[in-house]
């Protein structure tokens, strides 16, 4: 079973026009398909409307309960309902899920004696449900997810984006005759060589640049764990990783293709 | 098919003890069910936590363009989430979903010429993608559905909860062999006789009796759509609707039955 794994964050969540864009982009990939997003800055935008301050210990965002309540509305409600709404209306099944749906994802909440992160899950290989997942997909229903998982108790967690892609892809990976490829989707046209020219990206990274990039700092903090997760992928059975602009799904350039 | 749709609103939403006994006695409930749920008044909550004021005109509750954000945010992440997370706590295999997801159920924005309601969708006899409702039951997938509905071309749109209930009820029954309940789960042991006194329920109450309780003032404004919505599934095919408690989903007691 070949799927495209499709994830979709940063400014091409806070923009309704790139956003649409985006999805058009999603639409025209041909055959099985998942959609993950993230939240944007959508959910500061609610927090300072609520006069809920972003709680941040060591440069690290803390989900306490009131923050927690702020991702799950703006990431499953109004994030999710309105990608699945524009995917409808371009004829295109969506399901709008977070992990606790079907019991798609279950996580655990993230134990560190040094940092209380608060309601964070963390996944590992055994967080998906490839089962309930290949059972939609086989039904021509498209699920988007959300990064809010469940720890099975009945609690909501707080998980990244990207993550969720990059086990989505690993889990999927593992089942017989499959053909997982992973697209990190943003708003450049790959990973940059230099930050401040947009045209200057990568057409391939593999592991051995990578390293010497977080050697000599040439790659800009949000960026590492991105990467990270690619090659995490890449060495856990995905077929094919990449990141770039969400065009690039219909087409051969505008992306950075992650190898060995 | 046997199918119980349940709907619950009010206080069973406003208080996280009640909504867990609630869903217990959901769970509890043997065979084919969907439940829907409102708001309670959670989006009043997070409405005033972000300063924005609820616009009634002549006592009717106008869906603005912020309004409608917050319940889309409230009722689709917020309270269905949280329902999906206690109820697959329960094994309980829940999918939340609003009317967008799997194009479930399509509204039209209501057009009234005296009143512009803003963004409400009302439903009709084709609303209702009984096809893909039966495909989840058949499934063993329990849809809980928040009472967010589209209108196909990309716009989520606010619809009654227990208007949603009437017409999957009665968009179910019209399948062959097709037995529906429906069920109207509340904070009170049913109609009551006298609202003073919660044990005052009538055991049942026919059209007739309806129609003099309306001309005698003897039941509240609040009461009166939902009676309507219960004799309108009654007279178009539903086999049984009843009134009450959560817990007489699992007993003989506790709840007005409507007849015909």
């Amino acid at each position: 079973m070949k799927i495209h794994i499709v994830k979709i964050g940063g400014h091409l969540i806070n923009d309704q026009n790139i956003l649409n864009f985006s999805l058009k982009s999603f639409c025209q990939l041909k055959g099985n398909k998942i959609l993950i997003h993230g939240g944007g800055k959508k959910a500061d935008i609610i927090s300072n409307k609520m006069g809920i301050s972003q709680k941040i210990i060591e440069g690290r965002r803390i989900t306490d309960k009131d923050t927690l309540d702020i991702v799950i509305m703006t990431y499953a409600g109004m994030i999710n309902k309105n990608i699945v709404a524009i995917l409808q209306s371009y004829n295109c099944n969506a399901f709008g899920l977070s992990g606790a749906d079907g019991n798609c994802i279950q996580s655990n909440l993230r134990k560190n004696k040094k940092i209380d992160y608060g309601y964070v899950g963390d996944l590992n290989g055994k967080s998906i449900n490839i089962r309930l997942i290949k059972f939609l997909l086989t039904n021509n229903i498209i699920p988007v997810f959300c990064s809010i998982t469940h720890d099975g108790t009945g609690n909501l967690l707080n998980t990244n984006a990207d993550t969720i892609a990059t086990y989505m892809a690993i889990s999927l990976s593992r089942e017989k005759n499959s053909e997982i490829e992973l697209h990190f989707c943003f708003e450049k046209k790959g990973v940059l060589r230099d930050i401040q020219d947009s045209k200057s990206y990568y057409k391939k990274i593999n592991f051995n640049l990578f390293q010497k990039m977080k050697k000599n700092h040439s790659i800009k903090n949000g960026m590492i764990p991105k990467l990270e997760n690619a090659f995490f992928a890449l060495k856990n059975g995905v077929t094919k990783v990449s990141i770039g602009l969400p065009n690039y799904l219909n087409d051969m350039n505008n992306k950075t293709i992650i190898c060995p």
